[in-house]
């Protein structure tokens, strides 16, 4: 049997978990929450995401590494025995860390991008903005995630105040981009160098967390386009994985905003609407098995359940609806699952899928 | 959390499980082996299958009861606290645990079957040649699997030596057909009724146990009729949870062979290669939930992995495949897993299913 060790226990371990198990695989987590979602899959070793002890432990029971959230800590990745296969790359994972790092990425591969300068200092977002105008999205460089640590400075009287709220130095301004809408690009490479990627998805978000998914995204004008940029970023990088990247489209324009080193939500419809999910495609692509078919079954929509789950299963009205409840404890503005709907047609999937939304949040 | 009891731990409920914890359910199961299969999805209690202490911890645990083999004491079932739902009912499963009621049970529903006659005696036996004709397949009456419990009786002569071998009474004695192929009709019908049913599957067995599956069937012409057998079957038992019916076609007639109670290894394709898989459906028609969709996607095969796993997975020369390991120790003849494929055209189909077969066998 081959152990997978994957560093977090959310629900992207879970559902790496239930499309591995399936493949003979087994698994074992390092996280510290006390009763993470991949509990349901394999045992937890229960440390910070820094702990050597853990990372020791993990290695120990590991026949090889992966993780499944970007904030690891690259130093913890970088301790981990070196005969020990650690995918997606440490050096993947330390430039997804760091916007300016991720931006400078993408404009040495021609990849569009908003307009950006680094800021360490009041000074620093003044230029900012009488470069790139106003409004100005800052953020922080590291650790932001689901809309956090990130604000839109509108006006040049509030800098002092945007700084304060977001530390004050180690940020990023970025060109306030007017998007007309969201897409992602995901795909996977596997260790001998194979590319796969999945037909582009458009995502809608609510308060900075993702809300719907839609595949194939309405307009495909931009999916050759963005898939190139993705192969390009996984090649650059020597990637081993899956990997997301979120674009915007603001007309005829596609500019990445920004990538994630491993599975994503806007990918979780892959799992009934594609011949292969993203998550076996991860595991295919870090185990080194030829990748998967990512083929579309029809049409495919995902809604995330966001704060509570729906209190009756009969709810689902439509048999072409698929439930995942992760098995989280109910909290506000908590992803404790997914619906996803599969349809033969556009028509079909955007009325199941409002249908689904008006049975599971009235 | 709702929690379903299994009785019985091999691969169907571990692939059971796989399907359930996605909804979110819970699963706990009651088997004597020392490490089922599904022990890799929840816990199990080891008792054997009519053990009153261990039926009654199950229930405890549980908060509704299925099975995932045909085997189980009937009169366990009926022991269970009667407050407790237990699916499919057991009078569906008394049905198909004697060949010669479920005979009955076709026929008392226009269903055709081979000639059939019960058989006590070396004069039953004697009388079934006269009547039926030579070759006759004897079989007995319960407990037979994956072509264990029957014999093909050529010449009166063997007569005596043939009821010895399987066991002298409460036997079936049924016309020889020579087929031209074995086919299976899979479906589920949950607590309020719904029925939904896959296409027609073709299967190929080897020494008794299926080692290949093909759906759709490539000549569908009995599709309709065969589907048309499953739902009187379901509807006369009151049926909840999925249903597998065997055929066997031969020339124009179309003539049942037996039926499972249960998930079943023809319907093991659904999990890639249908729009819900036949144990998400099982989990729905048990639970009450609308029942998913059957649309096939494309082209499926299905090869079962007997006796030995391919020992690398690089032996996965195509993208079209999925790998099931069930995690069992190898033994000659024993199910360890199954591989899929699926593909947008047959001719697709068959050409992956070839390749996979040298891949995984020579």
């Amino acid at each position: 049997m081959t152990t997978i060790g994957v560093i977090g226990a959310g629900q992207l371990g879970q559902m790496l978990g239930y499309a591995g198990k399936q493949l003979g695989l087994d698994f074992i987590f390092l996280d510290p929450s006390a009763d993470p979602p991949a509990a349901r899959v394999g045992p937890v070793l229960h440390f910070p995401f820094d702990s050597e002890a853990g990372l020791k432990q993990l290695a120990d029971a590991a026949d090889l590494i992966t993780y499944e959230f970007e904030n690891v800590p690259v130093d913890a990745l970088r301790k981990i025995d070196p005969g020990m296969p650690v995918y997606p790359p440490a050096a993947a994972l330390e430039c997804a860390q760091d916007r300016l790092a991720e931006k400078h990425l993408f404009v040495s591969l021609d990849i569009p991008v908003p307009a950006f300068r680094a800021v360490d200092s009041a000074a620093d977002l003044r230029a900012a903005a009488a470069e790139i105008g106003l409004p100005l999205v800052v953020k922080t460089r590291r650790l932001g995630y689901d809309g956090k640590g990130q604000l839109i400075l509108r006006e040049l009287a509030d800098c002092e105040q945007a700084l304060e709220a977001l530390g004050g130095n180690d940020l990023i301004a970025e060109q306030w981009v007017p998007f007309d809408r969201e897409v992602s690009a995901i795909g996977a490479r596997n260790v001998s160098g194979d590319i796969v990627h999945y037909p582009l998805t458009e995502n809608v978000h609510k308060n900075g967390i993702l809300s719907v998914s839609r595949a194939p995204a309405d307009d495909d004008a931009h999916g050759a386009t963005a898939t190139g940029y993705l192969h390009s970023i996984m090649q650059r990088l020597d990637y081993v994985g899956v990997l997301a990247l979120e674009l915007f489209v603001s007309g005829d324009a596609l500019l990445a905003n920004e990538f994630a080193p491993r599975v994503h939500n806007s990918g979780h419809w892959t799992i009934e609407g594609a011949a292969t999910s993203q998550f076996e495609n991860h595991l295919r692509a870090i185990l080194d098995m030829p990748l998967g078919a990512t083929d579309m079954h029809g049409y495919a929509g995902m809604l995330n359940l966001i704060g509570t789950m729906p209190r009756n299963r009969d709810a689902f009205g439509s048999g072409l609806s698929h439930l995942h409840d992760y098995g989280k404890q109910a909290r506000p503005g908590r992803k404790l699952g997914h619906a996803t709907v599969v349809a033969g047609s556009l028509a079909e999937r955007d009325a199941a899928l409002g249908r689904l939304a008006r049975l599971l949040f009235i």
